[in-house]
């Protein structure tokens, strides 16, 4: 482990889309655009943010298990299975890293299946509504959990 | 892209089992049989059919992906997934195809949680209950809603 | 009894609008224009079909009573009733006829109150969201199920 | 058609007890003297009301159905058709003739499963509570609606 | 109105089916035999009963209103309007006859649908599960209420 | 066992206080006395009826056991156990007697935690709503089924 | 108090933003506009109408409280408050004013939790989809329950 | 209007008590710290922020309103009445000013009845969980929102 | 703070009507006369009790606050806010004092809303039916959990 | 009957174990101390209290009745059969004696299925939450009730 | 208490039916004969099981009492009790014995409302399905919970 | 195939992380111990059994299809898709191999969302709460229902 601070910025089915997919609703920056973002976002304020995207369950299961051995923190877009995958909730809290919730779109304000989240109850918080700059927001919510903004 | 026009026959969790799995219920065809027959019956009406199976939720959502770049549309019996993935639902607005949702056997007169479907509100229209045979009908309203029926 | 097979394509309430009530949902044609499509579609399958409409729930009962001296099978858009009528679904179980469920919009991507079907659990199966040709589909799937298709 | 304008007044199954069926919930007057002071009324306003009423399901729907070749709008009392009646809703929205709902009682406040009208949602509007007045509440509010008051 | 106290016996939809339709669930007596062993029944206690059946909803709330003239009380089987129409039991309430609910089978053993009966909170009881000699049953339970048996 | 048949009569809480609990709902007859009138009844037809009452519900579950060993069939009005007692409705389907459920009030027109049996869906039928002339009629209705009517 | 009958107007959270506020759905006119209107509607009816508007429920409530003194009846459009406010609806049923309850919108038409009122329950009636016409409507229903109209 | 953009943040219920109410959940700062910090956040993004609180939703929609002639957007932490204020979402709603909803909480990990806002879906987005930080990223998310951000 | 103890005794909406509001619910003394009863009641037993009532739920709200630098504990009768204030609800979590839940009547006895408190969570106990007799057992109730019975 | 008013203190299951049964939630009094101190504070108002506890459901409805002989009114701590037995609420409703509720928790600030009480509609009134206390004040409600208290 | 350890083997009722209830679902082995398997192999891991039965609520809840002068730990199949018992529960978690729970038909598997336990949440763990060879795998569980096992 | 019996032990997502995931609900010992443990049970009872975990859903779809041709039996801790996957329900009844449902906490004393299992409807039975010895109980049971028990 660097002595940088690490976190993992994980995003789940369909946002591989985004940029094509609906773009009224989830903005027109492709998937890598809003990584590269939020990395420099993160590196500029002193953090390494590794990013990655999966539509498998099981392989967003098995990254943030994986994440035990490297990040402080994890700030997690689980797209539709946030409401659906109670495994994604129990890998959250059998890592016992803290993790931030992140929607592009407010899902509060869109179907009411879209309203329930497994992951809230073992979340630190939620941002959902602000597009892309929500990832912003959640480094910055994050850090701030974290004890590494300067001004904490 | 060929000049021939392409469709996407996708089939979800357990339909490789067809042919053993509880045939009262699902019939007596193997699914490699099935798929010959909707292949042919697609071919008589000029028409290529490419069919693929899979049982894990994030392939077929990167199955209907990867149909952006080829097909015209999709034929989805998502089986137990139409019940419970939001992540297929989302999949099949993200890429905008058209889409006809397939029943082998019909979900209505089945177990309650199986008479609701994420994928309709998605879908073109729905068939349901009639075997395999359901296949061939779905072709038919998908050429039909294509424009490719030379009856249109 | 004719030695040609006779099926009975029953619609319900409103159906007789077609043409002219709302046209974006239901489609252009007037319901005797889609009865012609469909006597036609049947009859250069060697079947006789006879077709009536009524917006009486009754009337609809009664002719499901009557049709078992004479018919086949049912192809059946009942309409509203699909949704309310109980004694329409005894009509079917009580005659014992294998019986075709049609709507021409996809109920399961309107209203809640359009997803329940009483109808479903007597029928074969269902077929919904492709407009008038959902009834060349329900002729095609019920002489299926009757083995009267000559590939059966 | 006239040149005076015209409008159904539709009441539903029961109705024609009025004046003898629970005259504590639904007033004294008998079914043909409101229809009388409603024509009355409507006439000093230059419009000519046709009332009719039936128990039948089916024959209100084909009442709702006529009078799209002569009516400029409809006043709707479906009586308990109101709670159950999904075809009725879909003629109303089907012949696209703008109708107000009334309620001799106020629905609201009786068994809960009055409270809840299949009309509401394809109608102007509701009047509901005010017994036999309520109907020509209902003429004023729709003359209204239509333009044809003369302080509009 | 003669001398002899006058019942109606009232019968509603696919009841006319009795004896084909599902007898292991309803009994091989067909509706006709049925309301003659009914009709005898009642002349052995003095009382004549009018037995009439129909599929319409309309046609029954009718047949209720018309009941007020001649008629001391109902014995009423509203087959499946019986857990769909609120027309009927506000027909009931609205004539103030006394009523007596009649069901073939045990409709608290079946589906869910058919446990809950509009009728039941206007009618003086319910008798269900003893087929054809359900009716006879509510007989002697109407003419009880009625002060017309020799023991009362 | 005696050549006679012989019948279980079994009351559950609350009704041992008939004649003075609330008897605008129940009757003015007490409990001996409408238990004297229906072994009368029964001994007319040939039946031996022993009658019995508890308010503890394992008193209940014991006398429907013990009733295996003599009785051909069971009358029971469970009382209030009627909507709370799984232990009583296995008792009746762990026997295998034919039971006839009998509620003096119409308990589908009381409150709606009354509207629910647990016995229902293991006895014969039900009838309730007619008071103490319910009993004469489960009588009557457990003969029919059991055959031993002389007109059966 | 004057020998002129006054009424209360009482106009609840949001209504002082008509006229700017969602006019598709409310309208174009301001609230004095329409409380101006309503004054004059009730003046040429002998009958003075006192408006007052708040945002807070308790104004509502005090409002209502003071009218014992003073008002024949009151004019109630309770906005949102409509849909949570116990406190008004006890407020009412404790004066024991007669009041009609008015919505400018449709509200049955609208978001679910729209459709319930706690105040229907201690109204004479509801008037709702009419717009600022639907408190001339009111006034002529009040009117006309308090006997104060010239053709009672 | 200064040139200077300005937001409203408009706290809610029992906010005032922050830093002695339960500090574990709501953190130790007092709200007049929290609003200073705010404040100095905004304004060193050239934004003047102006904090208000109430414990009367009367005052809070009062608030809101006033908030058209001179606000940009608004910064809402509802409190309790988040979950039971309709009033406030059409204020909201009614003044078309853009809103964030802030949490101190992450209100979905707590009692079921405040996982539901009524204010989602009339606002931007929601942030929750991250307490008096939770201010300064929503300050960020309605400045992106409005095109303020120096990197937009 | 005075050596003596202190309690607030807080009254919710419309319990200033008490004396004229349906007082066969109620009952017939004013608030005035029964803050008087509980005063002296309290004062006998050396405390002070000083009562407020207000119709505002903010107001409410503030003075439960406001009780903190003065009560050692409240008598809460919220009336209508029972049901509907959480904000009510966080107000006594907030501020931490002792507080006994009292109504006149038997709210789990009257219609549905009433039988929820969001108070019950986070009060002592609750104490209902028995008109202002309960002010006072309220008091015992508090004093016993203060320790300030002399009995204690 | 004595002169004395004599009143039953019944208490359900479970409650015998008090003192050793989870004493953080129920307090450390036995019940026969709890007894013995509602015993001597009737007495010191002029009145006799019996006391009786059974776990058995029968056992408690046998108490009730038999107390209509001898007893004024019921102080009756049901325990978990508040919840779950008709029963006893029958009981109550059937001897028509005045009835207070008491529980040493308060329930409705426990699980959900404790919060309804099935005795709560046929009792005065409900004390909950003050531990042993409760059936003194409980005491002291119910002689209110009747009038027996000096100061009525 | 001796030096063995002792535990007791509870059920409920109907379970004394065991052999000749419905065999195809509890097996043909009598409860006697199970119990004296139990026994055994409790005896040979040197435990001594005492068992009983009763098909009364209340008598169970007096063993388990009973049970906490000389048990270790209970291993509990509530029959239908476990449905529907609050008292069993508290009986459970107010003695403070580890308990087992066994049923032996799958009872995840059958209707509904056998779905739900109300012992499971005061339970270590729930074994269903296993027939008779379930209480000797309980027998296997408490002994290791309680450390009893050689191997533990 | 061997001739040694051979038994599927499949664990699904999280499970991978025992022994360091929350050890106060799971336990302390990993995964790989656990197997050893089974392993070597099953071994001295003369089966072989065969461990393997996944934390994808289709992985484990696809293993359960897998042991159609080599196992007798399965062993299946499901974990969170015990809730949530209709497919592997599927995947069970669809290779139709007795399979035993384990679970290491007691599911039904946890999240409501964690009581309901999907595959119970498909599995012999369920045993949960034990912790690693559970996988031991389920071995003997599974043993015991396949006839494979010494004892049986």
């Amino acid at each position: 482990m660097s002595n940088q601070p690490e976190l993992l910025l994980l995003n789940g089915p369909n946002l591989n889309l985004l940029g094509s997919r609906e773009p009224s609703i989830y903005g027109a920056l492709t998937l890598p655009e809003i990584e590269a973002r939020a990395t420099a976002y993160a590196a500029a304020r002193g953090v390494l943010l590794r990013a990655t995207q999966s539509n498998h369950e099981g392989a967003l299961v098995d990254a943030i298990h994986a994440a035990r051995t490297w990040a402080r923190g994890i700030i997690l877009n689980a797209g539709a299975y946030t409401h659906t995958s109670i495994a994604l909730r129990d890998a959250i809290s059998g890592v016992g890293l803290p993790t931030v919730e992140v929607h592009l779109s407010n899902i509060h304000a869109r179907e009411p299946f879209r309203h329930h989240s497994y992951m809230a109850a073992v979340c630190i918080g939620q941002i959902c509504g602000f597009g892309w700059r929500g990832y912003l927001l959640a480094i910055e919510a994050l850090l701030g959990h974290l004890g590494l903004l300067s001004d904490a």
